[in-house]
């Protein structure tokens, strides 16, 4: 089967639940002889609202694939006041990255990257520290050295704003960039930037979070991927995982096992973001895994 | 809302995957008016299978509870050549325990039941020894002690079996029964006998698991429920779970370490298995969770 | 082996770190002939503080039991300026349970107690409500329910107090216990209370924690055992676990899942309080496992 | 404090348990002025053997660190009958990478070296494919494309130990390496070869353990590191991991699942090992972490 046989289609909605939606959206593929390769609801019964993501193949759809969007509104979307979003699977995202010093996140992602894990280009990399530009170098991606102090950081936000746009980038990944985005930055962005936070939100939010987990004595330590959004490591949560930690274990052993959950949570978080399988609804995500 | 008020209807089906069969399923309950609870379908590509779990509230359905399969039967069953189960959330199975002298994982699921964790009837505890009693008295359960020897093992079974026709029992669990079954007496309950095995199955099946994992030098031992079949350990898995552990620990440790990880297993095992949401297909389950 | 012939010494030590610690207290257990059975020691570098638990055999050792401690303040707590507590394994450790409405905790305990993997004696369950007095029964304890208003509080703490010596009790666990106590209660009772907290702390402290995470919308829930101080869910934690959540999961299913953890959590801290292998400094444990 | 001043020598021993091992040694180390920095000493009972790992700081010592190993082969090695070792901090072993077509771990291990996680030269990559050589020439390695048939293999392996010998390679790992070394060539390198499998061993041994996992329907799926020896996936475990699935995981997610417990469990024995953290006996390994 060729490429373009594999073709899918991807559809994100939610709206306000009431009876017959799914049987209005399976009739809708069914009638145009969609071959449903995956559907998964889910409805917030207290809030009222009815989730769904459903994935088909375009060979064989009787709608052709830029006809599909007019047909949905027109069909389902108005009908039942849908928020929605149509993908298709041959889309690539192209995606940024920011980093700082460390190079963990910014090789895992790369690594994934090249074994074709993650279906994206990343033609990016921004950083507010030059050590990392061998890194970007060895993989043969454009690097730029922005610093940023309290006196520059409106300039080079815009400087980033001109970058991302001139690279005609989808989507941003914060691995490990150590610097806070203003309001108006991340505004500019919704949904569009992921970043990783290394602790177990909201349990230590902010700076130093190992430090204040060993203060505490906790016995288990987690790393947290989230949309950006304007209140600080407080956006919708992607992904979190943990790992067990002793007595034993010092602040520097905390970070060195935080390493592992840091970039293991961020790439699933991509991942999942790149396949399409997120949803936010009220800063709480859906995850259609 | 009165409890009668609250009652569902639970559809458990499995049939060949083709086009159209949400569609149909979702439009069967929407047009009798009912109000879907939860809708959870899988399709397994490589075996071309469809599998669905439909859990939606008799209050208001246009059907009567006991007209139900009559019109399910006629109208989606036969048409669609599916395999299913219907079942109401009023139903509170009739649930045996066999035991033997390890208490653990008795307790574990007595304690479930007292706190109305597990929606069953318990009357009836069997066990080859007689060490158990007091628990079961203690629990206002009625105890058999039917010990086994290779000689009256087929007697025994026997005996068995009457009790739990007497008992009225629709399904039993085996909380650490030391005793292999006879074929027969597994064939004459298919899905009805769950087994807890103290190791990480297919690892370890057989006698003193803890003792074959310490000797492997294993860092990580587990507990497997299971569906009992003909084969010894090797009945369709329900749930799995695992602890880690180290050089330190001695096979003491592992059984001490295991016994959480038995009852939890277990436990839950029983409790999906009671809330109707396990599918068995070729020994392996599906469990819509 | 007679019982007695077992019996071990364990020695739980902390103090200033310097050369010589270990070969010092090895020393004085090898020249009396002790035979070890577990040895683990700590030292904090940051705070130059060394930990120790050593546990021997009473068999064969040139000190008899009620001479040990005077030698070891002699020989080496005084040269050493160590903190040092002596505890003997047949040492029987009476506990109270504080239980409020929610049984599961309870049960859990009384269970491994029934079973011997708690070495302790229960004579005495105190609760707020009356529901569950039938459990205590079921299993032969003292059940004293005593309403706590704000008016009441402190007349029923002096109530509590007088029962806890009356029973001479040694620690007590609040398991699921719904009231806060004083700061007077918890002077009286430094490190002998052990709590346990819905929750991963410090996320999530205070009331309704898994209302606070279901609405934070995070992928991981936990629970926490600690000692309890004067701070609120702020003590010195023993032992923490999580489990995996998914958008799919309500509050309720929060509280299902949430038990489990509990009970396994506070069972795994108790067992770790009664085999003496915990050390409490600076409102961090170290947990010799 | 300079590179020089933090030296540490590690000592891991072995030996016929006996009372006075760890006063003698901590003797040693203290009499002749030894900071030590982790202790960590372990008494299998079952089979009276004794274990230890010491570390101790090389500023201060008495003896001159090439004055080490005879002073303590005279005063304990002999007199108490142990098998022992003795490393220093400053040490830099060099490994080499065997790998075939997937890139996963190799990434992996290169990223972690990159970083200075991992405290090894690794100045060669082995394949028996060819596909991996633009990883090497990305981190500036040399990579030799050896292919492998049943005809030419012993030939391959007389060339891959000279390459071993010609880089003078302290041990290997094999990242992925579908090839089967023969006995003769594991001999020469015991407890020298690190290998990867990708399953939760001693569960689905041999070739492709993730369509056994995934035709067996277990929840729970797993990596196991360990040191290679003539019996196929049999030989010392050193870390081993796991991670859920569900029946909505083909084979393929089986795989793309299983990817990231590969390298974590890895990269994770490299350490360990790199760390002069395991020891062997009799098939199993004591891991000081």
């Amino acid at each position: 089967m060729s490429e373009t046989d594999r073709r899918t289609a991807i559809l994100l909605i939610h709206c306000p639940d009431r009876r017959g939606i799914v049987a209005a959206i399976s009739r809708f593929l069914s009638e145009h002889g969609g071959n449903i390769v995956d559907l998964d609801q889910h409805v917030d019964t207290e809030q009222g609202v009815f989730f769904l993501r459903a994935e088909w193949e375009l060979r064989g759809f009787a709608l052709p694939a830029d006809g599909i969007a007019e047909a949905f509104r027109r069909e389902l979307a108005e009908p039942f006041d849908m928020t929605w979003r149509l993908h298709f699977s041959d889309e690539r995202p192209r995606m940024a990255i920011f980093a700082s010093r460390l190079a963990h996140c910014l090789y895992d992602l790369l690594a994934r990257w090249q074994t074709g894990e993650l279906a994206v280009d990343i033609p990016l990399i921004i950083s507010n520290h030059d050590e990392l530009r061998p890194v970007a170098k060895r993989f043969g991606i454009d690097f730029y050295h922005l610093p940023v102090t309290p006196e520059t950081k409106a300039k080079v936000e815009r400087q980033q704003n001109d970058l991302l746009a001139d690279y005609r980038i989808d989507f941003a990944v914060l691995a490990r960039y150590m610097q806070i985005l203003s309001a108006d930055f991340i505004q500019a962005w919704p949904e569009r930037i992921i970043n990783i936070h290394h602790s177990f939100l909201p349990a230590f939010a902010g700076a130093r979070p190992y430090h204040a987990a060993h203060e505490r004595g906790v016995k288990i330590i987690g790393a947290t991927s989230h949309y950006v959004t304007e209140d600080l490591d407080a956006g919708p949560i992607i992904e979190q995982d943990v790992t067990r930690v002793t007595h034993r274990d010092s602040v520097a052993d905390l970070v060195r096992k935080g390493r592992d959950l840091e970039q293991l949570v961020l790439a699933r978080a991509v991942w999942l973001h790149v396949q399409r399988k997120t949803l936010v609804y009220r800063n709480r995500t859906v995850v259609f895994d």
